[in-house]
């Protein structure tokens, strides 16, 4: 990675971000506060675009439900789903100035042991490492105390009891879990189904440093889906089985080799190197995601979690990365296959059924045996012993004794053999309907900031030493800037008026009539607006208007009795700009 | 208020939100924590229609910015903000339960003193009530404890450092105001401009108990309007000036009358009902707001605050209040003129400068008068007494010594008459360009779980002993139900293949196959789905299918083809259900 380019990158996004609007660190009249970011008005409308292509490929397709529910959680909530428990990182603070730090940053930076390294540490080693070396406060150079585990998660405390601990989410899928039965109810009691959440969490991050990257509040999008594990199969794995998914393997990246492998659905299930139907599904409609918000492929990949990676609840997880120039390759998506493991702990912790009654297709007889000693024959023949050997045979399993009889014609009880005929065997037979069984989960969960982020450093171009942000039209925060060539002649108002009716359409529209039209246009790329429409003096004569392309910097001329329809088409993609008609000579 | 009609609507809506999805009592299976719910799939569909519904009006029209900002602020902003002194409720715990209580509950239940008036009472009053009288709790009976003031914001730690305050932002105002210097080079430095955010925010309730109505989680979208004070005027006020708003003014109010008075925009302006153009602007889109989801104007109304209801930084407000079957009119909405407030705290806690330069039309000439004392003549005549005149000449304000030399011809120092000639005048002129103002603000503020909670129960309707929630056709959660007739002779497919397709065409869509066709109606009716269409054999013949109104039960049968034309016009209202054809026999 060159690192002045990267730099450069990140500082031209970050001075574009503040100025045009797309997000800033909030609070910087109060010095800002790390890991707060705001999105302002350009920003916003892409976050809301982006939260929207989410669930226009996951909820309309699949049917997925989709719920809100708080931010602020009973503390029950995350005791029981493991999170008061392991979702701790380790810190050092300062002896002098009283700063925290990741324990794994300053391993890193004062000794180089890489973090993937460090990851693999339990707190006894970590505590070695601090042992064994004096690291200094990177702020004031006194030394650093010992290592402590610190809960990121924020806490506080619901209505005046001060025992009522309320924490702020660190996900959304919580909300879900905790819900099963009554969303259950809304799916009419059939598997599988799926319910996403597309909210703000928190995590109290101990030094967050990347920007959008590592946030103290963002915006997840988890998305669980439950399905019986005995028909785990998914209905659309043969519309997705040919998609190539571009993997790092857990067993490469053991050796340190950070080769991606390229694998068919239909491979990857078959070589096991993904378990779940469902799972690789959601990977192959995640890599669309990010393909339509403007990362082509070879720049995403996923990579499998190794063991000491993977968060508590999972036993399967992969990774969805993007490469951005300033960090390498970063986590954009996880998809983990969470088994029953959310649901069992809240139904152990609250006490609530979450288990689901699967009928058999045809009952099942089950036979169970009965013992029962014959008194008159064993009271005679073991006189003293005979009470503690009907008391044994009361509790052996009936199942061993009838085994033992088949084979040796006999079974032994306090050292005495019992022959089948001073016993009396009956049966009783119980018809079995169908099973109880917890719902399994996969989930894929999406970072929205990130995702944010990728489609704002994939948007970034620069075109004759001008900055156009060439956002996929259907993502862009702006879809058509509306400009009168001059303001004068009634063009003005002409422009306004035809702003009000594509407004009216439903466009989302910029009407900018300050400065030169060449000035308009750059502002306009700069903030990714697709097209253009310029009213002039030829719109006075016969009500047509120019269209310009952002990428192309190429106009047409087309009525305006045919834009509604033009446009409607071409941001639902049926055409492209080629097809409003002939390019014109460019101004 | 019929209270056995009330609880009878009020139990109908939570009985049929929780069946279908609307809405329920959080974490139900730890007990349900109170101020916390879950929007199931028809409820967050409908949430988020009621949100765009917003966005449409105030955004789009007004060319409003929206920005996304964090729930946890820095302690620093709500300490400017004065809500850490004044975001107080009375409180009162339990000496044996330690149950805390609102007090004006708990005066009002034990008393019969109205609410509104213990809203008048200020702490001191609080506590000679309780002195006076011996309060039960009303949990356990025993002794309540002295009343204390509980801050209802959540508090936390933000990072690692215990004095690292944060707090749940009971509002979103607060960061918009912080942003606003980055706000206005968006708006390119001009006035006005307004910034909306719709978010959570967080309110820590001593006791909540009114389900939706008070929430300790709630969403808010707060409306920020910067303005010049100087030139106040709404540039779209001509549009609304013959509209009526329905007040409950405060001096109606304070005697203790309920009457509403009808003022016309205009009317309201001229009495100075209303001070602000701007502010009355946005009181008459909140109306038309309510109205488009299904609030008749003749169950709203704006009721004017009484000095000791209006918030810390309020000079004149309104709320829109609605009226419900089992609390009576409830507040929707609050528009206050919160002036400079919330701008000055800032600056003053930050010392970032909000002010804003506007230039004068011509620069304005003006004139400062130096006075220097003589020395020549001063010294001789004064002696020993001239220094200390010399030094009271240099710090009297030069204009009162020049208008007392104008009126009496000599000026008083220390006992000494001083005569113009014995001084030097000298004219320094300046030229003043313009001047700085902090702008003042308006601010609409709509409770988002409010408008879903009436939205709703204006929707219940019942039709031959069965529900139907007739929801203005484009907040519907649902759009279209696709129904096949029967699920064999291909109907099904059929009617998949068109789910499919006018998913595609951006229709909210949901396809039921199950029970009956007549079941499939209840059920959608109760959804409230505007419009069912059906695959019957028919369609196998000619491509048509049926269309059923969810209020009229009237059919019509159009072809396939017309079908994506006539259902955008409808649900873009420029066509009613009566202009999709003729009747038919309804099956």
């Amino acid at each position: 990675m060159d690192s002045s380019k990267s730099s450069d990158t990140s500082s031209k996004i970050n001075e574009l971000a503040r100025r045009r609007g797309f997000f800033w660190q909030s609070y910087e009249i109060y010095g800002g506060v790390g890991g707060f970011v705001t999105y302002g008005p350009l920003g916003t409308r892409l976050k809301l675009n982006i939260e929207a292509k989410i669930r226009d490929i996951f909820i309309k397709k699949l049917g997925i439900f989709e719920i809100e529910s708080s931010v602020i959680s009973p503390g029950q909530v995350f005791e029981a789903s493991g999170h008061v428990n392991h979702f701790k990182e380790f810190m050092v603070k300062c002896s002098n100035c009283g700063k925290g730090f990741r324990v794994d940053q300053i391993i890193n930076e004062k000794l180089g042991i890489s973090l993937l390294e460090i990851e693999k540490m339990d707190f006894a080693e970590i505590k070695k490492v601090f042992r064994k070396n004096i690291f200094d406060c990177p702020e004031c150079n006194n030394a650093l105390k010992e290592p402590t585990q610190f809960l990121t998660m924020f806490k506080t405390t619901i209505g005046p009891y001060s025992k009522a601990i309320g924490y702020g989410r660190p996900e959304a899928a919580q909300s879900i879990f905790v819900e099963f039965n009554r969303l259950y109810k809304m799916a009419r009691e059939k598997l599988p189904f799926g319910v996403i959440q597309i909210g703000h969490a928190l995590r109290n991050e101990i030094s967050p440093r990347q920007g959008l990257i590592r946030l103290r509040e963002f915006t997840i999008a988890d998305l669980e889906f439950f399905f019986n594990p005995e028909e785990a199969n998914c209905n659309f794995i043969d519309e997705v089985e040919s998609e190539v998914l571009p993997i790092l393997l857990a067993v490469n990246r053991k050796k340190g080799i950070e080769e991606i492998s390229n694998f068919t659905v239909r491979e990857a299930l078959e070589k096991k190197i993904v378990c779940s139907e469902w799972q690789i599904f959601f990977m192959v409609m995640a890599m669309k995601l990010l393909l339509e918000i403007g990362i082509p492929i070879k720049n995403q990949r996923f990579i499998e979690k190794l063991p000491w990676e993977k968060a508590h609840y999972a036993t399967q997880c992969f990774d969805q990365e993007v490469y951005v120039d300033r960090w390498g390759w970063i986590e954009v998506s996880g998809h983990a296959y969470r088994t029953d493991y959310d649901l069992r702990c809240h139904m152990d912790a609250s006490g609530a059924d979450f288990r689901i009654f699967k009928e058999f297709e045809k009952p099942v007889e089950e036979v169970n045996y009965l013992l029962k000693p014959k008194m008159s024959l064993i009271g005679p023949k073991f006189k003293e012993k005979a009470e503690e050997i009907i008391a044994d045979l009361s509790i052996v399993p009936v199942k061993e004794v009838l085994e033992s009889f088949e084979e040796k014609g006999y079974y032994f009880v306090k050292g005495k053999k019992i022959t089948k005929n001073q016993v009396e065997i009956t049966q009783r037979k119980k018809i079995i309907k169908g099973k109880r069984f917890i719902p399994h989960v996969v989930e894929p969960s999406f970072g929205c900031d990130r995702l944010f982020y990728v489609a704002l450093e994939y948007a970034l171009k620069s075109k004759k030493n001008r900055t156009v942000l060439s956002f996929p039209r259907n993502i862009a925060p702006i879809q058509l800037g509306i400009f009168p060539l001059v303001n004068k002649d009634g063009l003005n108002d002409k422009a306004k008026t035809l702003s009000t009716f594509l407004r009216s359409e439903g466009f989302l529209v910029e009407f900018d009539d300050a400065g030169s039209i060449g000035r308009r246009y750059a502002r306009a790329d700069e903030a990714g607006i697709p097209l253009c429409i310029t009213v002039d003096y030829v719109t006075m004569d016969n009500d047509t208007v120019t269209i310009r392309d952002r990428d192309l910097w190429k106009q047409v001329r087309v009525s305006i009795n045919d834009l509604s329809k033009l446009l409607v088409d071409y941001f639902k993609e049926k055409i492209e700009f080629e097809d409003f008609g002939d390019f014109i000579e460019s101004k």
